[in-house]
């Protein structure tokens, strides 16, 4: 097991409907550490990539970018949920499922931060459905700009976003890839590298 | 003037309605060496007292206070929005109101991630009429915690937010005072130390 692998064993808690909660290192307290390894893993695993941008979507995914943007030394943004009076109307926009809430958010990220001369590593926490990073490749490929990779912290592989995200030809990679959990014994099984 | 009043009037845009847009470097697309310096600030302000735990809200507010967090060696949270399902029902609950929004949220910490014992740094990136920070107060104070301090990026120092929690006694530290902005010559004047 690697680092991530081990912490979601250690702290944990897998609830029923296949929920697997992680607030108390990664997605309500955060552990700032194991942030600054993801960082350092994701950098190690896309360095290769002429990354110009790291995007991600708030909320949780912002830490996240901003461990691998600062490794990367180069600008993160965020995708931001609804519309805010201090968005201008000059944005690229998405429409995005939360599995976690379910609802529908449309997200947007403003035209003047991404250019066609972009290759951009997306990240975010956790990988279900998709619908997140469809969202986000969907708003890159609109900006004309190229997605060089897409780092995830912790895949259900048991949904099928990763899969469908694979079979279109994105290098996707994930920390940790849950292949089942269980909730009554509190045990997580991870997929094998 | 400090290094991010500097990068305030800058990059910074004045739109009417006293609306300051730093979207460019900190709330959509974010500067991470910009955050690393805000993170090492707030350390060199705040580094006499023993504080265990950084307190910011969702979503604009998590990178600073990851950047401050690092620096203390000291897990962070980030209050969150609305009710998910992955939160459980023991919480800490706040009302707060959006300046930029202009709607009402409630936000939540776990019971699990504050305790009496703990020694709080409350961070944000924007004090405006100081609704967001009230909150993060008043969850503080009811998990019996003690607010040790707070740090905010931009503070607008023309509305009263900041006033109110100085005269509470808190100690607040912000980077940037704006004290008056005009949209039509660009112009940001800060208050002097």
């Amino acid at each position: 097991m690697n680092f991530l692998e081990e912490r979601i064993s250690k702290d944990g808690l897998v609830k029923e409907g296949n929920v697997l909660k992680v607030d108390s290192f990664l997605n309500h307290q955060m552990d700032v550490a194991l942030l600054d390894q993801i960082g350092e893993e994701f950098y190690r695993r896309f360095k290769d990539k002429p990354i110009t941008k790291v995007l991600t979507i708030e909320a949780s995914g912002i830490a996240i970018a901003y461990a691998v943007a600062r490794c990367f030394g180069v600008p993160m943004i965020f995708a931001k949920k609804a519309k805010s009076i201090n968005i201008d109307g000059d944005m690229y926009t998405a429409e995005v499922e939360s599995f976690t809430h379910k609802n529908k958010n449309k997200v947007i990220v403003s035209k003047k931060f991404l250019s066609s001369d972009d290759r951009v590593l997306i990240v975010d926490d956790f990988l279900a459905n998709g619908c997140a990073l469809q969202g986000l490749i969907s708003i890159t490929e609109a900006a004309g700009a190229t997605v060089e990779g897409i780092g995830i912290a912790i895949e259900k592989g048991f949904q099928f976003g990763g899969r469908s995200i694979r079979n279109l030809g994105y290098h996707l990679e994930s920390l940790a890839i849950v292949e089942s959990m269980d909730a009554a014994t509190q045990t997580v099984r991870f997929r094998e590298p």
